[in-house]
């Protein structure tokens, strides 16, 4: 671990980074222990360049196909032994993911001659029994089903909602509340302030609601994770936000002759593209919101871009940097 | 979070609780999560008793029935679900009994006044490539097995090692090497030295061996979550270690008409009747095991007794009180 105490100036550039879940798992699976192993491992190499390069770093993580396949497992032995709903699955992401995380990144560091501690925080996030979500659940988990019997059984014995998607078949759909506070925000910046790499709030966090007696308990249901990314780097006060995924950044007329990235915008700007529609739901969508939520909030700049390319999306030089409309006179077009 | 730190003396008593696996999970099954969580807010009722009297406590937990349900869903998903390591179901049982834990925790602190911080900490616990125990797979786990094809198919195709146990069957056994070293002291003492009740280490922690180019890896093993608590109470140098089962302490002719309870032993007469084999292996025989290793290594006391009565265990009241034998002459026989 660092000696040295972070000051809390705007110099410390505390970066939250948020990798998307296809940067662990082969798209459209969980993939084996291995796979997973051999993706953090490389995912990490690159974010260590970030720490190396003199950034205080909180990683947040995606969870999508872990999830869907503990889901699958849950389905599969259910008469030989009890489900775990979904929040407890969250946790068993959080933890094989960020396991996995320290172990490779702390390998990482020593490469470069830097002993930095790693450290996973199992993390939770407060949301309403309030939220309009809890009557519209929309948010696809698991895999696709093919058998309506077996949708209408589990609609009928356990109360799952499901989406139907045409010839791909059915989904189970869970209520995606909105994130309202980290529960573990003291814990990540005692961490953070020690000179800890912090993993956090994984899979977007494990839901909690507060029930009569003021007893947080875990709720069936998934927190965006860019969103509560956005809602990490608030809550700790966070110079930057950097969402990572598989493409270059973000682009106008995506897949039209008309295809323009953006290089550097405001956030009015982005925001005007995202009321035009620009952006697909689930896809680029959740991301930009969340940039969006953290630059309009917290007054610093975002980026979108690829993990492949991360120290050049960090420092500005590639992907799309999203800035506060007063700190949009730069001299990047 | 508490804002005193806690001072590096004697007076600190930094206790480490270590709490059965039969303290969470109904007896031989994993439970529901409603189980689960049910018992680990009685236990955390109690264990809060211990923080109030002002004690720095670290809790470590069993994990046996939760793996062991882990392990029952990888076996029925096989042929669907990339089945996930042991080391792995470890770190999911840690996140699951943790995120409980302190929710429960912080819940049973709040109404007693004390707003501590609570945090699970994902632990890794190094061991030797070398333990003779690789060449000897002994630890059970999992459930009975009755059908001597799936023996055979498993021990061919997955390469798993079995224990006939005559008419219940067949379990899976694996290597239950020695803890050498865990690897997140660094970070448990800092939540500490903060105020933070920390839970640590949990199913005797994610077992780790060093590979060629120096990088860790997960193993397939089960660590003694006793021998790993002595270990986690040494390099803690706490003044305490305690651990908590289903009975009143130790017991010498254990259900014979000569039973005779121990209030309080030194390590060398303890460790007299256990070379007399008075402990029975794999139930209080490694409870004993790691209380001497405590008490010899850091001569500090050690107590076994009952999760029900934890302040009259952990205040020397009841259950048994293992001492250094330089420390014998107290008051109470």
């Amino acid at each position: 671990m660092r000696t040295d105490t972070v000051p809390a100036d705007a110099d410390r550039r505390r970066t939250v980074v948020a990798l998307g879940g296809n940067a662990i798992a082969p798209a459209g699976t969980g993939g084996t222990a291995e796979e997973q192993t051999r993706n953090i491992r490389r995912a990490m190499d690159l974010i260590a360049e970030l720490i190396v390069d003199g950034r205080e770093i909180v990683i947040t993580h995606g969870n999508g196909p872990q999830v869907g396949n503990l889901l699958r497992k849950n389905e599969m032995a259910k008469d030989v032994v009890p489900p775990m709903p979904l929040d407890w699955c969250v946790a068993q992401t959080q933890a094989t993911i960020g396991y996995q995380m320290i172990t490779a990144l702390e390998h990482a560091l020593e490469a470069h001659g830097d002993l930095s501690t790693v450290v996973p925080v199992i993390s939770r996030v407060e949301v309403s029994a309030d939220d309009p979500a809890w009557s519209d659940p929309s948010k696809p988990i698991g895999p696709f089903i093919t058998d309506a019997d077996e949708v209408e059984r589990r609609r009928r014995e356990d109360g799952h909602d499901f989406v139907d998607l045409g010839e791909r078949g059915w989904r189970r759909v869970v209520p995606s509340p909105q994130p309202l506070r980290l529960l573990e925000s003291m814990t990540i910046n005692l961490l953070l302030d020690a000179g800890a790499v912090v993993v956090a709030n994984g899979g977007g966090g494990i839901p909690m609601v507060r029930t009569g007696d003021n007893l947080l308990s875990g709720v069936e249901a998934v927190i965006d994770k860019d969103l509560a990314g956005a809602l990490l780097a608030r809550q700790l006060h966070a110079t930057g936000l950097v969402i990572l995924t598989d493409v270059d950044g973000v682009a106008i007329d995506f897949g039209s002759p008309q295809e323009r990235w953006l290089s550097k915008v405001t956030a009015s700007e982005l925001r005007a593209h995202a009321d035009d529609g620009e952006f697909a739901r689930g896809s680029m969508g959740p991301k930009v919101a969340a940039a969006l939520s953290f630059v309009e909030h917290a007054g610093m700049p975002a980026a979108i871009g690829a993990l492949d390319d991360v120290l050049g999306v960090v420092r500005g030089e590639s992907g799309t940097l999203i800035v506060p409309d007063d700190a949009a006179s730069g001299d990047r077009s």
